[in-house]
């Protein structure tokens, strides 16, 4: 039984955009609620990702059969195997995203309290790279990749950052803890999205140029 | 250029078993370390897992390279492709070992503090789901696997109450901040590792089957 390798591979590229889009969409609608404290934007958040799971083992699905049907060689099978694991990728940073809006909920029915500005930067900045990365892939953009890659640094410093607060804050005042420790969590989630971003880098690079970059500073 | 696919294929059997192996005992070195707080033992996970990283890199471009001089079909692509997967997976269980060492060593700096009991059932169930899970991949034992994922959920009862033991122990004694900080993080990483182990288990799931079993209880 053959298939139309070209076809396939245009519809994985669409579909694989199209579940970047709404994962991306669901992060940013979590970092604005985490911003604005806004209960109802987290609701959404919380509930409905359904439809990502579905797209999720869709992608999965069609990326075997295509594996099943044809033998694809050289940038067509990177290519496969890039989307392989950019869609497990996605899939985390749509749960990362969900586990947010739970803390928000759990926040806002606390004591308030005041979200500390690396936290900020470090929800604008993973954002960010998300939305880079997206764009990279839609644009086999290997060059960027590189540096969104380099991001993650400065996010790995500014978890520290939410560290050193978290160790200050609760010494100040103990009714706070739940939440202080809500944001603490909020900031491992956000360092773990700017992880898979940067591992959505890592398989663009390597989906253009098939060179490996994973554990490595190239 | 041909290759003996099937030379190549025990090849990478040998080499994701003896990288299972080294991990599982890095992951025991840190969970003894832990149940210990011994700073030796925890020392040697916090440095040397650039073996691990070299083993992870290798599997990857084994895999790459008989995906690309070879046509496999069916089973034999199955098997590549799990490879592929639990390869990831345990270099990043290797990754969360090397985190929970720092975490250990951070805490025989500070005040002493008695680990509470659900981080040890935590700490013994996720090292138990990994070595079980390696030896299913050894045995292509889909059903134990099935049993393994199941194990996940306790993992995450588990979690939810060393939240409560943070809540309470924060207040009651804020000089132990730190500390307790530790050992939330360890949790986290823990409840992570147990995460990946269930992955893998999918992983011989579909490797054995051909069945996606991702986001259902099958």
């Amino acid at each position: 039984m053959a298939i139309d390798l070209p076809a396939e591979l245009t519809g994985l590229r669409r579909d694989i955009l199209t579940m970047g889009a709404a994962v991306e969409k669901r992060l940013n609608n979590v970092l604005t609620a985490l911003r604005t404290q806004d209960v109802e934007l987290a609701q959404t958040v919380r509930h409905g990702d359904r439809a990502i799971d579905e797209m999720e083992l869709d992608i999965e699905m069609k990326c075997l059969h295509i594996l099943a049907l044809s033998q694809p060689v050289a940038g067509d099978l990177r290519f496969i195997l890039a989307v392989l694991r950019i869609n497990n990728d996605l899939e985390r940073i749509g749960d990362l995203a969900k586990g947010i809006s739970k803390r928000i909920l759990d926040m806002c029915e606390n004591a308030a309290i005041q979200i500390p500005a690396p936290l900020l930067e470090m929800s604008e900045r993973s954002g960010r790279m998300t939305a880079e990365v997206l764009n990279a892939l839609a644009d086999d953009d290997a060059k960027a990749c590189r540096r969104i890659r380099q991001d993650d640094d400065r996010i790995d410093d500014l978890q520290k950052e939410v560290f050193a607060w978290v160790h200050e804050e609760i010494p100040r005042d103990v009714n706070h803890t739940e939440s202080v420790i809500d944001i603490l969590s909020i900031s491992r989630s956000l360092e773990r999205i700017a992880d898979q971003a940067s591992n959505i880098a890592e398989d663009v690079i390597f989906l253009v140029e098939g060179t490996v970059v994973r554990h490595s500073r190239a």
